[in-house]
């Protein structure tokens, strides 16, 4: 059963920020909070898959989802377990149906000093004949979602140096997924929405991240028609998206944005008051980026 | 011989960047420009090692400071040749000794997903023993360099969406490296000092990007003292940067940073106005982050 929704980040939760001391600027002894960085082993049934690096936070949904994003878990596969062991760091999907990825693995070695060089190849695969379904995004919806994910305590206005996406549906966040690993945040939602069946036709992903050709292509396979991003675009992300018909909108700054794909699912229907981006729903972390 | 310094990013080079068309909040047609990305693939000599996305420009740098920083060239190797094939997107890497990493490149299959991961567990290996050098860097220094790199005409300023990476010398960039691929940059870096034996002791090195423990590792492979960024810090981060007395600042905002590790090396020289980061001087790209 869908736990209770929003999901959203646990700032104060012990495990994912360290206190440590150091000085500033005039020498001062200033202690702060920084995110915890620890590897997780995936393996799915006897295969030993990846190492991410992760906060470690819901290890079933990344390994879940990193798997579906993957294409080694089928839309139609039955998994029978999702074993985590913290100790050692490793956390086990088993699955009815056997499964055997050597080669698939093996493909990847040539790529694996780049994850976006990696996955790319392999994903570009899945999207063959896809067809995002038709849908609406509202600019209200877009403005409303911005200033509440922007002031939504987090790991990011706690501590900085992660990245954010939140899953949402209309006006509302539903599962909001913070991580050091650029992309292990979407992959934690992509393991959410497997694991849960939600369906993803009404859904519009928000990503704190750069709209790179990999988020692109990652949430055109989860089936979401809409990315959006207050982060910049890259000449691949645009193109691709074009390509699969994805509603892309990038640089979101208080009323401003720029939409560069799927320009037909928008609906402008927030009165433009020309504010821009105040203080008080700034994106500002503690150490930006 | 090494190249007229500085070097400074080229955000006019048509090969870099793409006009594309949307819509703004309004609905009125705009053109932006947006970072290009494409794959490199990386021989050493006649073994393919990697894929990488890169914006392009630099090629031989690049592909000679991932292999470096891979510990697949060694510091006394001699590179006998460097070709670049821009129509195949390839470059080749020939040394006068004969290597072979197949098994390097197959354990790195595991850990494939995601390049943190991957590189991890070879890089640490490397950094058994590993003495950084005595050096000094002043806070005149840093806040000279966050001014003149933030305000340098760049891809980041005129398209965002990309990360830096800045060679320093006191309180001169040197090398000032952009790319859409997170350590990139940093690899083209590494690739110039290889390539023209820059010596590393007297050094800082200065990115945009978060301080996680890859790029702790890097600059601390790279042989360079003193790691700096605007951004915010990991815990691992922190963690090696302490284990092998690399200097860590971060969170540099106007006048204002955190200094996590190596304190020796910092020198306040700089009398403290108080004053914030002004608007001018603020890094505020094209789509952040």
């Amino acid at each position: 059963m869908i736990p209770d929704l929003p999901i959203l980040p646990h700032p104060a939760d012990p495990r994912l920020t360290r206190r440590v001391t150091g000085t500033d600027q005039t020498g001062a002894p200033t202690e702060i909070a920084v995110v915890e960085e620890r590897p997780l082993t995936i393996f799915l049934n006897s295969q030993e898959i990846v190492t991410a690096m992760t906060i470690g936070d819901y290890p079933d949904y990344l390994a879940l989802g990193f798997l579906r994003n993957q294409g080694m878990l089928k839309a139609d596969d039955v998994v029978t377990g999702v074993d985590y062991d913290e100790e050692i760091e490793t956390v086990v999907v088993r699955t009815e149906r056997a499964t055997s990825y050597e080669e698939k693995v093996k493909k990847k070695t040539r790529t694996s000093g780049c994850a976006v060089g990696t996955v790319f190849g392999d994903m570009m695969e899945g999207l063959e004949g896809l067809v995002l379904p038709e849908a609406e995004v509202r600019t209200s919806w877009l403005y409303k979602l911005a200033r509440e994910i922007n002031t939504t305590p987090s790991l990011y206005l706690e501590a900085g140096a992660i990245h954010g996406t939140v899953l949402c549906q209309g006006d509302r966040p539903l599962v909001y997924m913070e991580d050091v690993g650029r992309h292990n945040a979407v992959d934690k939602i992509a393991g959410f929405m497997f694991r849960h069946a939600v369906p993803a036709d009404d859904k519009i992903l928000y990503t704190t991240g750069r709209l790179t050709s990999e988020m692109v292509i990652k949430t055109a396979q989860m089936g979401i028609p809409v990315l959006a991003s207050r982060s910049g675009f890259t000449a691949w992300g645009v193109e691709i998206a074009r390509q699969i018909g994805l509603t892309l909108i990038g640089r979101m700054r208080g009323q401003r944005f720029v939409c560069l794909s799927g320009e037909d699912r928008l609906i402008r229907d927030a009165a433009l008051t020309g504010e821009d981006e105040d203080r008080k729903h700034r994106r500002k972390g503690a150490g930006d980026d």
